[in-house]
Parts: structure tokens; sequence; C-alpha cells
């Protein structure tokens, strides 16, 4: 890869700028390296806030940067970067995959050298330091804490009929999920979108869930809570069922706890995530639980295994049908799932790290999932 | 612009593809028009929820696509996006200004005419429909609501010495914050980033706040919800003081009211936002507030005076130094402030919609500051 790198954009949109930068930053700008060093082109509306709290070595001022510049026309951010770099005689650089195309275009007609990076731009973000394992179990923390409050509402909860009354009103997952991400926000952590879905609404595993919550049906709840003071998240997976579970729940409950251990049990250095799908798809099959497409709707187990955890809530490596070995500092989620309209949904996920010989349970909380 | 659009992303990133589409989805896919229809590539685990609740005219089911292509080996949604615009016979198109580089390049590579947009792909966006104008005023009730919390909290605490104590604890930004977003989680909206920064703290525009919160302090409330159900922003900021204000204090926030005030009069279809952001320059210039660069911080007013809300919480148009024609249906955020390190920081921001001859507030809150 080129030796330099350029990005641009904002810390809500790229988790390579966070990455870079160290501190959350809403509207796009400029990001580059000069001679190892890392640098940011900003507005004033951001400088005090960046020389104190980000970890960029150097900052450029837009304004200043426009009032050194020849001539007396308006500049933009882009005037101002082609400037910059020109001075620091950068000809050629790499961008990101999601480097903006219109930016791309713009930098070609002014004769730069650009690389498109079409992997990761900073690959040594898959391998988390010390510092990011603990952000990552922190905000696991906060989803426990979540599932917690969940479980204590399920179980203060009555049945009434298809109904769960709680504190006399119906029970709902709007309530849920609003209790949810008020106690996410209260321990520092934003958990936008989380999912408390239950009935045939649990079926579509990125629904987020809506109207009340049914007695007796597997309910299931997906909370990734991301921390605010660092930008890492955790994500975790519970499934509930508030009443009597029966024994098609039980068997598919039981079947999905299997899949995970055994795909738990494999994960280590060196080992391709592929195979740890494959033997959860394995695992299902021989619980006699069948992955298909009919009337319109999928049923079993129709997504991928895990994902890479970080500053993004899906990132690289994957469990899933790619050929893709873990590495030592690898943080996935390891999250099978079964999906049948006529039973219901489950989905159980936990995190961990990837090491040597074995890997490392980064988020922690119980699998009794039936509350009476 | 060529008629075919490709856009390929989620809709936490990409506002043009949450208009779009009309749902969230918060993994990345491809979005495009044929013949006029509004079509998805999407993973099985999003078809059942897209089905029912987007605005696509048709929706491609990934695993189907690969099934009927040809060829053994294993396909990406790059893989069947190109099948499926081939089998349209579509060889060119349209991406927005964000679409991904190395995506744009795998594309190029394979033969199709790309027009990169450098300006707006869906220039409708800046004009709102009765709908997406209602929306707006929605969320800004929810910032609405948030300041009626935040005063009731900070006419319930007490003054001691050089800090504020609520409810036996001593008063924080991090505290405010909470209470704030939570209320507006529970009123249906996420208000990610509130701004709550007292003292020296709040002459950074940007600063969220942290710490104690100073009486007798200009205390600045920057507040931007997004519905959760549509995807619309408000944003609203109000500055309150708890205590006694001192005549300086008193005449910075005096002259924003007045800049405001200018500025919303000026507001009408066909005015240049440049012009109105020069009244609010000479405004503060009358009242004898400079803005200067010194012992490295901006001082005075340094951002631009607002800028057009919607999907995204900053969009077009803008009310700064360049010119920018205002049209009916724009809905934009006038946000005059000031900030000196020994006065503190003043922000007071309210949205409008164009009209002709005028303008509609669209955020309703009112501007007495002082809390004693």
């Amino acid at each position: 890869m080129k030796n330099q790198i350029l990005l641009f954009g904002n810390t809500r949109n790229s988790a390579d700028i966070r990455y870079f930068c160290g501190m959350p930053i809403h509207d796009d700008y400029f990001f580059f390296t000069k001679k190892g060093r890392k640098c940011a082109l900003l507005s004033p509306l951001e400088i005090g806030r960046a020389r104190r709290t980000s970890t960029l070595d150097e900052i450029f001022d837009f304004n200043e940067v426009c009032a050194a510049m020849p001539g007396k026309h308006q500049k933009s951010y882009f005037d101002a970067a082609v400037y910059i770099l020109r001075k620091a005689r950068i000809r050629s650089f790499a961008v990101p995959k999601d480097f903006p195309a219109a930016m791309l275009e713009n930098f070609l007609e002014e004769g730069f050298d650009i690389e498109i990076c079409q992997s990761q731009i900073f690959p040594e973000r898959e391998r988390k330091s010390a510092f990011e394992q603990a952000e990552i179990a922190k905000a696991n923390d906060v989803a426990s804490a979540c599932f917690c409050l969940a479980e204590e509402i399920l179980r203060s909860s009555e049945i009434r009929g298809d109904r769960l009354i709680y504190q006399g009103e119906i029970l709902t997952s709007e309530f849920l999920r609003t209790e949810i991400e008020k106690l996410s926000i209260s321990l520092g952590a934003d958990a936008l979108d989380t999912i408390a879905a239950s009935g045939i609404q649990a079926c579509d595993p990125h629904e987020a869930g809506s109207g009340p919550v049914k007695p007796n049906s597997l309910i299931v709840f997906d909370i990734f809570p991301r921390l605010r003071s660092s930008g890492y998240f955790g994500d975790m997976t519970r499934t509930f069922l508030k009443g009597t579970p029966n024994q098609k729940q039980i068997r598919l409950v039981e079947s999905v706890l299997r899949a995970q251990s055994r795909a738990l049990d494999m994960i280590a250095e060196g080992v391709d995530g592929a195979k740890v799908h494959s033997a959860v798809v394995d695992s299902f099959e021989a619980d006699g639980f069948k992955t298909k497409f009919s009337r319109g709707h999928w049923g079993g187990f129709f997504h991928s295994t895990g994902h890479g955890l970080g500053l993004e809530v899906h990132e690289g490596p994957s469990l899933g049908t790619r050929r893709c070995i873990l590495e030592s500092g690898n943080v996935v989620t390891v999250e099978p799932g079964l999906y049948y309209r006529e039973i219901g949904g489950c989905r159980i996920e936990d995190n961990v790290l990837v090491e040597q010989g074995g890997a490392r349970m980064l988020s922690k909380y119980h699998y009794n999932w039936v509350i009476e």
C-alpha cells in the first residue's frame, strides 16, 4: 500500500476515522498522514476540542490555511487539503474503500496518484489491543445489565389472556426497548435499535418488535450498546419466555444453545471461520432443524454465525460461508439462531477474544430463559 | 444526469438511502432504479421486514439471485448486483457523491458507464413535503420537552458556592444530558450527542460538556432528536443561566437574540443565505462583538448561521459565507452564537420552513433564559 493515507468523513460514518483521530467528530473533514504523523484539517468549530481530546499529532485550522493560500477567491476544504498535501510534497496516497467517489474524482483531476484500498485500510483494527478488549467487555456489561432489567420487567408482569400486564399496562416491545435504552444511556452507552421482538416478529432477525409482547412466546432481546467515551460496541442476544414453554420451543432453544456451545469450543487462532459456521449448520441439521424458503419466508438458520466487533457493530472477521482464518486478538460474536413462524425465533449471542488454542469470553450472562 | 441511479450503503450512513427505501436498514446493500422502479438487493435477513415496511417497488433476494446465476463459485453481493443490472440491460447509471470508491472501481472494471453526482443525487430532499415538515416539527417538540425538563432540573437545583446541588448531588453536564436523552427516547426519538455545556466548555460550540454545571454561568443546551419512526431530525438550542446574570452576559444573550430575530425576519424564498449570514455578522459587530483568533482560541461568532435539516442533521441549503438562494420548502436552522472565554457561550437556535414572502417557524420554545 502507498505510504500516505487520506480519509474524508466523520466518526459517525467511518470507524476508520474514529480509530485514526480518537475522538468523536460529527461533520465531514479531511484526515491524513504526513511523514507518519496523524493530521486533520478542521474548522475553528472543532479545533479547541480536537487539541484537547484527540490523538492527532497535527491539526490544521481551515481559516488559517485559507489565509496562507494565494488568491482572493473563496476556498473550499478541498482546496485547502490540496494546498496542504502539495506543500508537504505528497503526490500519492491510499484511500479507504468507502472514500467518497466525488472526492476521489476531484483529487484525480488535480493529478494525485490514488490507490483505493479494497481491503481494510487499518487491518490492525481487527486485532484488538488490551484497551479495546476491555472496552468491548465494558460495553457487554451494559448489555448484561439491560438483560437483567428485561428479566425483572417480565418477572413482575402478569399473564392475562394473550397479554402481559406490567404496572397496570399492556407490556409492549416499545416499552421494553425504551426501558433498556434508558438504562444503557444511564450507564454511558447508546443502545440504538435494540431488538425486543416476540412471536412471529422474532422470526425476522432484524425486526425491532412492536406492539404487545406475548406470554408463552419466545422473546428475542438483541442489545448492542456503544460506549460514548470510546466508541466501542458490545453485542449480545438472549431469548426469554414469560410463562410456560412447549416442547417445540424447548427443543428449539436447546438446539441453539448446543450450536453456540459447539461454535465457542472450536474458536481459536488459525481456525477457519467458515468451519465454525459449518459446524453450527451441521449441529442444527443433526437436531432436525432444516433451513428453507417456503411461502415467501425463510425458516431455519439463514444468517451467518458471527462477525467481528469493535468500533463497528459489524466488522471483520466473519464466521460465515466464506473462508476466513481467525487470528489472535480478533473479537467475534457467536450468534446462532433458529426461526420458524410456527414455533418462534431464538438467537443467543456472546462474543469472544480469539487466542492461541482457544477463545476467551468477553460477554457474560446466564442462559436461563424461562421466566415464571 | 443519467436515467438510472445506483446506491450502496445503509440508512445510518446514507440519508439518500433512507429517503429512497423508507425504512431503516443497518447493513450495507445495493439500491437502484430500474425503469423508474425503486429496487434493492437484500439478504434473506431483511426481506420480510422490507416487504412489509419499505417504500421499495421491487426487492431481490440475494439467495434467489445467486441460485439463478450461472457457475458454481460462491457469489458476492457485487456479483449479484452486476448480474441484475446486466439482465435489466442497465449499462450506465449515476451514483451519489458519497458512493464508496472501491465499489466505483469494481463497477468501472466491469465496463459500466458511471456518472458521479457532484451535487445532491436527490435534490428534491431539500424541498420538504407536508409530511416531512410535520415530522421535523414533531422532532422539535421532543427538543422542547427536553428544554422544559432541563429548566425544571435547574429550577429545583440549589446554588452552593460554585456548584449546583440537585436532589442532594452535584449537578453535572453528564446528568443533564442523560436525563434529556432518556426523555427523548421515551418520546420516540434518539437525541445522540446532546450538548449541555457551561462555563468555558460552552465556548467550544461542539463540546458536549462534562463535570459540574456552574451557577451564574451560561449553559448551552443543543438538542437534535431524530424520530425513530421516520428518521427526521429536529434541531434546537437554548442557553440558560441558573442564578443571577452579570451585565456582560445580559449584553451577550440580548445580542444573540437580536441577531436571530434579524435573520428570521429576512428568510424567504429567493433570498441568498449568505446575505442572512452577513446580516448576523453585521448585527454582532454593531453590538460591539468582534470575531477573532487570539491566544489559541477563536472568540466571537465563528460558525455559519444555519443549515438545512431533514433526514440529516446538517444538510443543504446553508446560511453561511457562500451564495445559496433559498427555495420554498427548504427547512433551515437559524442559530447565531457568541463565544468568549471571559463571558461564556450563548447560542439560540430555531428552524423554519422557507415560504414565499417569509418563513414559518417549525420550532417553538420561549426565550426566557434566567432561572432563579
